[in-house]
Order: C-alpha cells, then structure tokens, then sequence
C-alpha cells in the first residue's frame, strides 16, 4: 500500500475531531529573494522585514474609511505633536465622521473643534477634556456625545470589543523598522507607554510614529513588533518639556498644607500604615506635599512601602532612591525625572494601562493597593466625587485612575479645599459622577476628615486612634455658613454632551449643556 | 425640569449608537472590609487580593472536566517535575479524556503514557516527543493521533483558536501572591518563559505553580498578574540542572568539524555576511562548532551581528560578552550561563514564543532573521527536513522553531553528517516532513553543500565566490554506493499516530505506525 496523498477528502474521512484543521500544506510560491536592502516583502514569502513607509501611505494601507475609530495616547499631555500631524493627513485624504478614541485630550488638542465643525470628526472617547476643546463639548458642538472613561474603564473597552479601534497612531521616541518602539529613548522620550500599548495590541491597524528611528532590533521593547503593522518617520512626536502636566506642582499654600496633614493622619494612624504598604499618589499639591509629612513617619518609624503605583512623578523616584520605596510600577509618567528612572532602574517597571487598571481583567495592580490620594473638583454629602465639571458646569478635567483606583484601594482618600473661589466644595450633589460615593472610603479637606459611614472597621480604627472626624454635613453647612449655597446650574436636559462611562462599562451619569 | 433618572429606557431611548452600553451603573454590595492579612477577596466588591491556593483547590475551581484541554512549558527540558504533580492530582480527582497540549515532551514525561493507558489522557499535542513516550505514541497506544506543531504554529493556534486551551499550568521560578511570575529568580531558574507567556494570557484559566513565592510585586514580570487565575505553591517545580538539553555538545568528531567549515563557507560567502547581520544558531554540535569559525571570521572581518535569536546557549552569551553580537532575543534558555545572562543583561531580552515565531501575527521576529543553522535527522533530494522519525520509524525529536526559522528566515542552512550508523541521512524522500522543502535554502554534509535549485542568486553568488557545490543527488549517491539504499520502512496506513502541522495550520504530513 502507497502512502496516502494528503488531500482534504482523506483529511476529512480520517481525522475528523483529532484538533487539527483539516486541510493539506501548499507550499507558498518560489521562494527567490533578493538581497536588496530595501526589500520591503519578499513577494513569494509575504514576510515583512521592514514596515517604514510615509503616514499617507499608512493610512491608505490601513483602509481607513468614512465613520471609523482611531486613537492615539497622550503620554505627552500638553506636548503632544502626533494627532495634529496625523489629522492633517486624514483632511487632505477626505476621510470623515470619524470617531477618535484617545486616552486623554489635552490644551494640545483644542484644534479638534474645527475638525469636528468640518465634518472629518464625528465623535470622541477619552478619558477627559480640557480648555477650548471641552468649552466646545460642553456647549453642545459635538452632535455625539464624549464618552468619558476612567483608565481601567478604557482598556477594559477595548479588550472587551466595545471599544473597536481601526486605526492606532501611537507615537514612540524609538522604534525600529519592524515597530519595536519604546518611549524612554530619544530626543522626544515620554517614558511609559502604558496607554499605547493596549491600544498597540488590539487595534485592527497600528502604526507608530517615531522622531528616531533606531536600529534594529530595538534595546527596550514596550510595543513589540508582532502588534505593529507601520513605522512612520515624522519630524517630531511631541514635546518632552510638554509631558510636565501642570497638575504637578508642590504647594506653598496653607490651606493645602492643612489638607496635607489631615491626610497624613489618616494614613499613619491606620492599621494598613507599616512595613510593605503601597500607595497611589496624586499629582496634586495637597497630596504631594502628604508626601513630604508621609515621609518622615516612615522614617521615623521605619516603614518601607513595597511600591508606588501610578502616574509616576520626581516625588516616587525619590522615595526610591531614599530607600523608602521598593518598587515603581508606572503606567504613566509625569515629568523628566519619572523618565529617566523608567530607563535607568530595573525597580521603576512599566506597565500597560490594562496591567494597571482593567477591572474585567484577571486582576490589575490596582487590586492590591492600600493607600490612594486622589484630588476632586467638588464632592457631595454621599462622597460622590467630580472632577471633570467646574463650578460652571464646563468639562475641564479627567476621569484618569480615579474611580479605578478608589473602588480597588483598600483605603481611598479624597482631599479637596473646602472652599475655593467663592463656592463650598461639598456640596448637596455633585454636578458630575466620576467616582461614585459608595468606593469611597474617605474625604478629606483643611476643614477636617471626613469617613464614609460604610466602613464601620475605619470608624472604629479612627475612634481608637483618637482621630477626630467630622461629618461632610458638618462641612458642608460650615462652607455655606461662609459663603452661602450656590445657585444651581441650569441644564439642558434635552442636550447631553458627555457620557460617564462607570469602570464596568455602565452608565454612571449624563453631562449636559448648560441652559442658554 | 428635573434631572433625567438614569434608567435603561432612558439610554436607550436617548443613547443609541452613540458606542456605549446602554446600561446604567449598579453599586456593587455595601463596601465594608476587614484589614484581615488573610484577606483573598472583598467579599462585597469581588476584588481578589490574593490568588494563592493548594492545587487541588485550583483545579476545582477551574472547573477543569473531562474532556477539557490542559497545558505546560517545557522551559525545564529534562529537568520538568510540574506536569508530574499536576496529572497526580488530576488522576486524585478522577478527571479522564484530557487533551495535553505541551509546548513540548521530554525524558521527563514518560510516564504520560501509563496516564494514556488509564484513560485520564485521551490526546497530545506538542513540538515533540521522545524517547519511551515516542516509542509509545509511534506504536499505536493513544487512539487520537499526536498533533505535532512548530513553535510559531503552537503560539498561532493558540491565539487564532484552533487550540483552545482550558487550563494552562505554568510553572515559574518566582511568583509573587498575585501571580507576576519569572523564570529567571529562585533556586529552579529556568531563563525565559517564552513558551508559558502565551499560553498564560490566552487560557481560559492559568494556574502559576512556584516553589519559589516572593513579596509583592515581583521585581520581574515575564507573567502579569492580569494573566493568573491562582498561585500555587509546591516542593519542587523543576531541576534547573534539567534544562541542560542534552542536545548540547561541543564536537570533537572530526565530521562535524568539516560540517561545520562547510556551514562557515556559506555564511561568510553570502553577501548578507556584513555588519548587523541577524543569525540563529542550532544547538547541535555542528552548528555551535561553526560558531567557533565563525567567530574568527568575524573577528577577522571586523563585522558583528545585530542580534542572536533563539534557543540561546552560553555561546551567544560569549559573543555578546565579547562584543560580536549587540542583543539577544530569547524565547528558551538551554543552559544556566544564558539563564544567568537573561536575568542580568538588559541586552538580553526574552520574548515570547509568539513574538518569536506566530506566522500570523504582524511579524514575529524569526521574519528578519539573515541566516538560520538547523540540523536534521534526514533530508531528501527535494530538500525536505525530517527531525522527528528516526531511522527506525520511531517519534524521537521535535518540530521546535525549525520549520518557522527556515521559512522566514533569508538562508536556511540545514546540516547533518551524510551516513550515521549504516545509513544515507540524504534520501529519495524522507519519512516524515517537518520542514517542507521550497523553504530550505542550502543543505550541508561533511561531504558538500547543495543548495536549492530555487534560488538562482544563491547560486550565482556562490558561483562568484568559488564556493563548490555538489547536488543532493550527488550525495545520496555516493553515500548508497558505500551503506547501499536503505530498505524502506513498512507502515500501517491505516494507524496515523501523529499529524505534523505545517507553520499555517495546514497538515504537512501524517506520521504511521509501523507495520508489524
């Protein structure tokens, strides 16, 4: 008997159910090759050995049409080049209503206005909106509504598929001519990609942009090559000073200064404040000037914290190299110095905003924080908390780690001043939900502390402690005592313009337009 | 007019395509929590803080039944003790008819075939499959054939879903409670877990065993945590003496010093023999011997290598170190020196087995690769590679990243000693296709080099060189004029034991029990 030719009758009659694909091996073309150096794709084979080509041709490549959802990251805040870049290509190319789906809008991005006047956008995601482009959101411009999305809450949507991403323009300050790219090399490094590299991995297209093009294979890999499918050279990215938030900005101020201190006293006085804590920290004043009292009680009681998470400033990298903290585990970093650390120490680790904080995942490091100092906008008598609408109902903020990181920390801390301007910051009801009240442990402002009446183990440490507490009643009535109670914005409820997605993907709350 | 209530009408009715889930938010239970350092889950936010459980417990609450699919790294080779532990439990459990599906089998795993007996194992999938468990599976013993796969076609099934993996058990060196694992920390180091990163993120479940548990995070993430359902602590998850193939000898047979001058003439004759170029070395005793010519040449010749790519060995470890080769990308270590290197260099770079070698992904990184050293069992005159049937007919060896690195990579070179034993290694056709021909570029033999007529360049640069060539004919004849032509085996087409599939997913050949 001959050996059986593999054809798929035979494949079929014998090995139904074995796991396999039933279907017989055809060699691919001739294999003949040449050795030019430019040799983009061997035609016989289909393998790509080098994916540097121009944006349009990109684009055109990626099929990009009318309708579609691109995204970018912001890892370079108020420094970003790559979306204008990018846009620019995609008017002169006459795509429209396209939705754009970046991690965050920065005062970068208020050029988007026109862009959606034009027609070219149709919607946008992200995690908030700042300056001219959330005053043009909020006064109704953008006939769909802005979907806001806490970090988790974004990388959750697109692993889930509910957030669909056809093309990613993710920019990187090194990349090699296959997309290895990282953000800690280079003129316009940014340091972690953590936004990037989820929408990296799961977009139907991805092209990474690079102001430096290294040689190959890349020495730090944060996007690797098996998810990038262009590498465009363009002139710059972004600009490194621009990655300085402007949130980042030690207090002088007194009020913070008390503020600092209350939430101090929570920490130190409670059971989780000993040898291996982790904390979150804000990128407040108030909070990183808790940092500065923070430090000299674990000094002075020789407390060590196994890691930092976050958002990763100067203030980190310094408690690392004080000893003070074991690990860096950043998913964002804010200044220069957050920057060099990412590069230089294996301690300082980068992880993916998934890693961080998808809650639908198989658990994010956010699980395992104790501490989180978060800021607010406004908070109300239910410890609900806003920070994306000011006073005057405008979206100027970003949801970010907030809700993430308060729902999974053990121990939450909001701090805000009471007062700012003329108005009471706790008030009856929040504007806005970003963080919803019941994952939200504790308030704290330079009028006092405030613990939410669900943890019952926390009041009953504090009670031990000696800690006095107030109620956000208390604060409330003293601040209005003060300034008297704001008149309520008038909105129209007919006009929302923003969706508040919750973690999970539920709706949390509606921002609409104001009322004429 | 009062704010609109959140209710699912109400999205509905206002919120449709707007690209959110038209669900409104549900605070989850009341959140009250213990500082219990026990404490494994927030029973009212459903946060895990901790996954470590004994075994038994893990595999119940995978829900692991019969019928399911199961899987392990071989990252120990020889040393493996986990898929012991592991099919001791599941035999406790009484669990029958599951699919193994092994990056790959060795001398560790024989006893598998008693687990086939008993019914508990129904199928296996692997790389490979050697010695009494080869013999076992080539002599009919297990009704569902074999599946045999490369490394890349093992890493393409897996995320394209042809395999579906139930329950991944993967053991790593040091783990911390949440499951951020390494191989490269602990007395049982292994090196890269190139292997388990795929499986780990694709499992329905994914189980860390360690015997090594470490404070929290892990200074080392090759796992994350967002991977890992439980952590699992045991005795002993392998001998790191054990990673030590075997496969590994420097040579002193005079044959393969001349194989391995040939090997050297085709790479430093090739034009693509220049600074940066990219080379995968085998680790037979041929190909680690040309290691040592090569080097002089290099040295000679000033040029170094942009990268070594595998399967990495002290010998990479030595150029790196003596400035010949920039990086080293690493999917399996095969002995301590490059387990050592991985963890200290940061040149050193593991990758996983689908960065490695997936031919469906946008490019895994066997794509750029100039030159590929492989060795053989036997080659047949259509330039065919078997590593898997001996002479005898037997399953002794493995698919590993063969077929991946011969296709993509510019010159594939495949060397074996002409006659071993009593017997051409060139034949009319081997017994089974591992490699399929059209993409083997040049074979070497301690009697010449032959390469495949498809490439023409090839062929006019070794003209141009002076480099002497011999056809494959040439050499199957000489070697039968002093051993004769081998009888061929007979087999039993009706008894398939093992389907080889190609890169693609496609069956290349089928592999029989032999007749008597």
């Amino acid at each position: 008997m001959e050996k059986p030719i593999l054809t798929k009758e035979y494949l079929e009659k014998n090995f139904k159910n074995t796991g396999t694909n039933l279907v017989p091996y055809q060699p691919k073309e001739v294999r003949t090759s040449t050795f030019s150096s430019n040799l983009k794709e061997l035609p016989n084979k289909g393998i790509v050995r080098d994916k540097v080509v121009d944006l349009e041709t990109a684009i055109k490549n990626s099929g990009l049409q009318n309708g579609m959802t691109i995204s970018f990251h912001h890892h370079f805040r108020n420094g970003d080049k790559t979306v204008k870049v990018v846009m620019e290509v995609i008017k002169k190319l006459g795509i429209k209503d396209l939705t754009v789906a970046s991690s965050s809008f920065t005062d970068a991005h208020n050029f988007l206005g026109q862009y959606i006047k034009d027609g070219y956008v149709k919607a946008l995601q992200s995690s908030g909106c700042r300056d001219e482009l959330g005053e043009f959101i909020s006064a109704g411009n953008c006939e769909t509504p802005l979907i806001i999305r806490s970090h988790g809450g974004r990388a959750r949507a697109i692993e889930s598929g509910d957030l669909k991403i056809d093309v990613a323009f993710m920019a990187a300050s090194a990349s090699d001519c296959m997309g290895n790219a990282n953000g800690m090399m280079g003129k316009s490094r940014c340091g972690s990609l953590g936004y990037a590299m989820v929408d990296a991995q799961y977009a139907k297209t991805t092209i990474i942009l690079t102001d430096n093009l290294v040689e190959y294979p890349n020495s730090v890999i944060s996007i690797p090559q098996n998810h990038v499918d262009y590498v465009v050279e363009v002139d710059e990215i972004g600009d490194s000073k621009g990655i300085m938030s402007g949130a980042i900005r030690l207090t002088t101020n007194p009020k913070e200064e008390i503020i600092a201190e209350n939430i101090t006293k929570v920490i130190v006085n409670s059971s989780l404040f000993k040898n291996d804590f982790s904390i979150q920290m804000g990128s407040g004043g108030a909070s990183l000037s808790a940092v500065k009292y923070l430090k000299k009680h674990m000094i002075e009681k020789g407390v060590v914290a196994s890691y930092a998470l976050g958002g990763i400033t100067s203030h980190q990298v310094s408690m690392y190299k004080e000893g003070l903290v074991k690990r860096i585990l950043d998913t964002q970093c804010f200044d220069l110095a957050a920057v060099e650390s990412i590069y230089e120490n294996n301690d300082h680790i980068e992880i993916s905003a998934s890693m961080y904080a998808n809650p639908h995942n198989k658990s994010p490091f956010v699980n395992n924080l104790d501490f989180v100092i978060l800021s607010a906008l406004e908070v109300d008598i239910n410890f609900n908390v806003n920070v994306m609408t000011g006073s005057d109902g405008v979206i100027r903020g970003a949801s970010g780690g907030h809700s993430d990181t308060a729902e999974a920390a053990k121990i939450s801390i909001v701090c805000l001043p009471l007062i700012r301007g003329r108005m009471s910051c706790v008030v009856d009801k929040v504007n806005t939900i970003i963080t919803p009240g019941n994952t939200v442990d504790v308030i704290v402002t330079d009028f006092g502390i405030a613990v939410n009446p669900l943890r019952k183990d926390l009041l009953d440490e504090f009670s031990k402690a000696g800690v006095k507490l107030k109620s956000l009643q208390e604060m409330r009535d003293f601040a209005e005592g003060i300034v008297g109670k704001a008149k309520p914005i008038e909105w129209d409820y007919n006009r929302p313009v923003a969706i508040v997605e919750a973690r999970d993907g539920s709706v949390l709350d509606i921002i609409y337009k104001r009322k004429g």
